[in-house]
């Protein structure tokens, strides 16, 4: 069906990809000077404790993104294996990746100084391509995803950098920068890789099961727990308890409206999963751009109201108009959990950017919008700013925003059309949304299936037919040789046999019990 | 069946309380003075890092509340979606609630001063109706639910502020004031729902499966692991370590006994994941009140001895008989978990008070017993206390869980008369313990739910009603139009052709296959 | 089957050890005097800040223990309450064991001063059983695992006080004394209590099911997000941020290595989930001891690439041969998760213990080696070490390892000869890897079961057969009464009847119906 050939040669890359890494740690990559051991008659180790204070933060963080976006995606309910799996496998390419290409971009002396730093910062880059793995989710060979996450965690480096160094904006939880990034991105390759329109149906197993639905939650809240240190992790002092109290609040009004509209919009007024495990989580994006502003309290609350409502209905109404309309299948919904939100995100920070004063923000200015330092009517100048004043740096948050979508949808088209036209192999509609193409499934489950299967056929089918998919299972067994029967695979057989079968239902007495 | 209608207006009022919770921050909440950004010339951000310094433990509990309650209540096995995801919606709910009604107890210049500390506080009072909705489980709506919640939270506030700033009571694991509050507040609202004696039978769906039983464990294990930051977080310096390790000890020491006394009382003497799954953890309850006290270890380690047994105990016999004989359904055994262990910690509590020396506590006394400072025989007076003695203190001790025990009971039962005898809908015994009546629920699952009815029929029914069975499936299929086969329900469609099937069995030979 | 005496007597044992731990605590543990409320005239309480630092990675290291290993044994299909429950019940046991047996080894006027460090060391104790567990998942009784444990960990102390404290070896991550000691053991007790040569088949139940496969990447997670705070906590300073950044680097490696070789030997180029569960770890293990070392990150990420190579290769060869020509069933497969990647990082220890100089290690060569302080050419001699040179110490990591060895080996061979000719019971064959031989399993997963076992069935068995289940399934319910009825048990029914039920197929058009 598919060349093994293949799909060794992708693994064997990858291989390659990772010896290349351990080359490049090898020759640019040392521990920064204070993780040395300190000289015998050193005072204190000091600038180490500063680093690992940070370190709670870091492990929710890691959480965060292995089990809170691996367990988010195992809501398909055949494609378990892959979310959990692969996103650990993307996950270790990408932080190593991402050490190596944000250090080059801040190289000292010729060398990448190591710290925790850097790994929170790789952990945080992490988190982009898995967003845009979303959008994309069963739909992709391992390969195209991992090989899609290296260039993509690249662009990703390079915009950040243009948008945090250059442009100077805000963005604390990374809303721009990490959701519309990795949004916009993942949205452009699915829609580069957008089926036929005489397949734009949904998958067979495109959905959830009640357990894949439970297993999903646990990614949710894991997600909505350490949300406030994703967002405040890189804040400093005051601002940092800010950023974990407006993210706490602006998930918990976010949480409330989304469980309201969920019921308000949907069929028969029941809750709709697919609403709890990820609109619940919108107010988290929403917020993160201004998270350590000085909203107020009745700031974030609002922004999470806002969110909620905009995610919930996105799903509702604008994913399936774009799957119908633009063959866009968006499989988690990225753009309703992290792409809108990112927006609204961006539009916050505008909106708060246009009313900063120096009077407010004091001696954190300098931290948060350092390019606004030297403002007119500042009365102190702390350091070299660019003095921008508060319209024109508002003015630069939309150009933050508007230039991280160009980039990331620009490259987003040219990697989905990399995947789409090159050797890698493209999945056959068939082939969507089921592990069992790229991992070894215990042959039990073929069985369940089968049963699941059977149920199904006696439900569609006539009675006639449903009579003859009984002869067949009872036939099947005594017709095939051993080996062929421990080669348990109902589905071609009995898709094969159908038309042959239901003219010999009459069998059914007289040759199955003979 | 239900009037859509009266969903809708039930989701609609808890917008409205959400928006009026937007007012609210708006009009009350303010960031506390130190998570303002500092003058200039200001010299360090001290007291935001003392806030920041308990963020680890208020993360553990997130993960107790979220993930914790969430899933232990998981173990029902059709009613996942609804454990999960009402204790997230009601959680975002009590959280904003939490902080505005404790803050109005503790206003300053008509303002409540908003910090790291205030979301602590509204974590611990979101595990009140959490604990609640745990004797209620499975049989009220979400809307019943939420309105308890918001009921129960301004009475705990209450409560708690009587308990400890006017009776001045020792509750550093809030034993007394959240596990016994919210234990005893839920059962008495269960008892004013109890079902007629006609319908006192266990419900159909009241029960585990294999995988929901293990979805269970991720919520017990993550409430034992993280139980010790819930018992400390309030404890200071010293106090604050005896907590961990007085916790961890008694969950220690409880978890054994568990498992000893399952196997000894149960059938077979088979181990019960009842018990595994609640109470292993009554050793974090019962130590709760008393943890940051100078217990001793083996202090710890008894205690724990003793509230594994009476759990494990009162789940083996005392939960069946209150079911039998007061119709009081406490379906995930709260009593057996929260409330007697709670009881256990107050009484311990009151024999620790009874035996404090200002020797012992030194300059502990004033955090511990603040009002016992003063005490004659105290050579310091440090501040003014109201120089109680020992044995006043123990009274005054069972004064908080005498008084506790009688507002939660009044409180729940008063409730209970509004959620039973207003316009909330009540749900009939066949809705109880079951997603789909609020979940939009995967369709397949009512195909695998029909392959167990048909293997639960099979079982039940004598041989023609079986074949019988199998002829009406297999009719059922041609008989219908397409759109009614799409929306598959098999249930009603079985229960309703029954007595019709039966005599028309002998069809199968023929009908069938014709 | 067997008889309940005997495991009430096992049960009582324990419930026996657990008082003695009660009377043992009361006479010798006490807090440490930091614990303890300092004079009211005392300064600060600094001391117990400094073990509270520590906490975080404490509470890290229990998720590792009770929700990783948990959960990580839940991969088989029905043997996941004994996973998490047994993990739960032997940690509980061992952490109050450990402290007890590592204190006897510290004690100061006769009593063990206890804090926050005991029960961090305990923690780690409480890995070693869980590890050797592992090494007999599925082929023991719960009262043998919990014995085994209580010698396991007396002798584990015993060996660590060895290697730590004699040897003076550096094993910072517990490569050497947790995990080669804990899979050596392991296996040796499994090799005692193999299977005769007729019984050497896998047992029915061995494998996984598409849900036991989620619930184990649970685990999995966990303990890969949480390794570097495992590997670091009893570093200090730059050389615990050293431990982490080199652990999570190790991980990040094995983990793609994992990913490809396991893609590249397997079946069809499919990936095992066997493979990602586990060998995702081994750079977790196998930089442990040298985790704090100066590295490099090259060293740490090369020392993932070979762990992760070395482990997947271990499942697909090693461990089958292990099974068909010794026998030696390694239900986990920890020689390829713990015991090879230990012995790597055992001979990496040699390797970077050789190449120690004072110039690079300064101040820390007392805190990592402290055997060595005193070496020629060192300028400043700081405090009485043995003045072993680099050479010297590494013979004696190589040492160190073999020690471990002989006394895990020995004493597993000892327990295992214990476990197998006392009166303990041993699981017959057909026992194994059951949660239902110590458990109350819901009623319904008989049925579910049944339904496999019935597609099995059909799928065996020759249309006659088949035809025949029919028949039997359908005469059950007529000819059992109800009670039966009640108490469904398919699977011996079916096998006792089976040859009778294959001459009376025709029964199936005739008596089935009449």
């Amino acid at each position: 069906m598919h060349s093994p050939g293949g799909k060794v040669s992708g693994y064997v890359a990858l291989m390659i990809v990772q010896i290349i890494f351990l080359v490049l740690f090898w020759l640019f990559v040392r521990y920064e000077k204070e993780l040395l051991p300190p000289a015998i008659d050193a005072e204190d180790a000091g600038s180490a404790k500063e680093h690992v204070s940070k370190y709670p933060q870091f492990q929710d963080i890691q959480v965060m993104i292995f089990i809170g976006f691996g367990f988010l995606m195992t809501f398909l309910r055949k494609y378990g294996y892959s979310a959990t799996g692969f996103t650990l496998f993307m996950a270790a390419l990408v932080v190593q990746w991402s050490v190596l290409m944000k250090g080059f971009l801040h190289m000292e002396d010729g060398k990448i100084s190591l710290s925790l730093e850097n790994i929170i910062d790789a952990d945080i880059a992490a988190a982009v391509p898995l967003i845009s793995m979303g959008a994309l989710l069963g739909r992709t060979t391992p390969i195209q995803l991992l090989c899609m996450s290296i260039f993509e965690v690249a662009l990703f480096a390079a915009n950040e950098y243009l948008a945090l160094n250059v442009f100077s904006i805000c963005d604390c939880g990374g809303s721009i920068t990490v959701h519309a990034f990795g949004a916009y991105f993942g949205l452009a390759v699915a829609l580069m890789l957008r089926p036929s329109s005489d397949q734009n149906e949904a998958g067979k197993l495109e959905g959830a099961s009640y357990t894949s639905d439970i297993f999903a939650m646990i990614g949710t809240t894991f997600l909505w727990v350490y949300w406030p240190s994703f967002n405040s992790v890189l804040a400093e002092g005051a601002g940092g308890e800010r950023a974990i109290l407006n993210t706490f609040l602006s998930l918990a009004a976010a949480t409330v409206t989304t469980f309201v509209v969920s019921a308000l919009v949907s069929h028969e007024n029941k809750l709709d999963m697919v609403h709890v495990q990820n609109s619940t989580l919108a107010g988290g994006v929403a917020v993160g751009t201004v998270c350590n502003l000085l909203l107020g309290v009745h700031g974030a609350v609002l922004i999470g109201i806002i969110a909620g409502t905009v995610s919930v209905l996105g799903y509702r109404y604008l994913t399936p108009w774009m799957t119908a309309n633009l063959r866009l299948h968006d499989t988690c919904g990225v753009h309703n959990l992290h792409g809108m939100p990112a927006l609204i995100s961006a539009i916050a920070s505008a909106i708060y950017a246009s009313m900063v004063t120096v009077g407010d923000y004091r001696s954190e200015l300098q931290d948060i919008f350092p390019a606004m330092v030297g403002t007119n009517g500042t009365e102190t100048k702390i350091m070299g700013g660019l003095a921008r004043n508060a319209s024109s740096q508002a003015g630069y948050q939309l150009l933050g925003i508007a230039v991280t979508l160009l980039i990331a949808i620009g490259g987003g088209i040219l990697t989905g059309v990399v995947l789409k036209y090159t050797s890698f192999r493209n999945l056959k509609k068939d082939e969507h949304h089921q592990d069992e193409h790229y991992w070894e499934v215990p042959a039990v489950e073929n069985k369940e299936e089968y049963l699941n299967m059977l149920a199904k056929l006696l439900d569609d089918a006539n009675a006639a037919d449903a009579a003859a998919v009984a002869v067949a299972v009872a036939n099947y067994g005594s017709n095939s040789d051993s080996q062929a029967a421990a080669n348990f695979n109902w589905r071609p057989f009995l898709l094969r046999n159908w038309n042959a079968i239901v003219p010999a239902n009459n069998l059914y007495v007289r040759g199955a019990l003979h």
